[in-house]
């Protein structure tokens, strides 16, 4: 993962999340690889999405690319 | 997913990700449908760390929590 995309994802999102979702309370490490997954998850779809943009021609990223790229998962 | 997850992640760092990964431009609608993937990943795997914490008797979600939780994906 770039260090690029870990800026533009909060920590602090992950340990919300995980709470709301029902956890009682959450580890340091678990936040951060929660965080780290995310991340590496985001920039696969977002690789793969715009792949399929330009192999259909646009320079625009459109959401057909993004669930083309999920379901290529 | 939960109005309440909806809130965390910004729908706008879902467009500085995909820029940042290379698209030249990204449709709003595209900015949504990763939002919304991610949003669904998240929970996913919140829900099921929560679980697999519950398993071991712990109240705490640990970071093996969280790499079971993407394993079992």
């Amino acid at each position: 993962v770039s260090d690029s995309t870990k800026r533009l994802i909060p920590l602090a999102a992950m340990e919300r999340i995980l709470k709301q979702a029902g956890a009682e309370r959450v580890s340091d490490k678990a936040k951060t690889a929660m965080k780290e997954v995310v991340e590496e998850i985001v920039e696969k779809i977002s690789k793969d999405a715009i792949r399929y943009a330009e192999h259909a021609g646009r320079k625009t990223v459109k959401s057909e690319d993004i669930k083309l790229a999920v379901k290529q998962r």
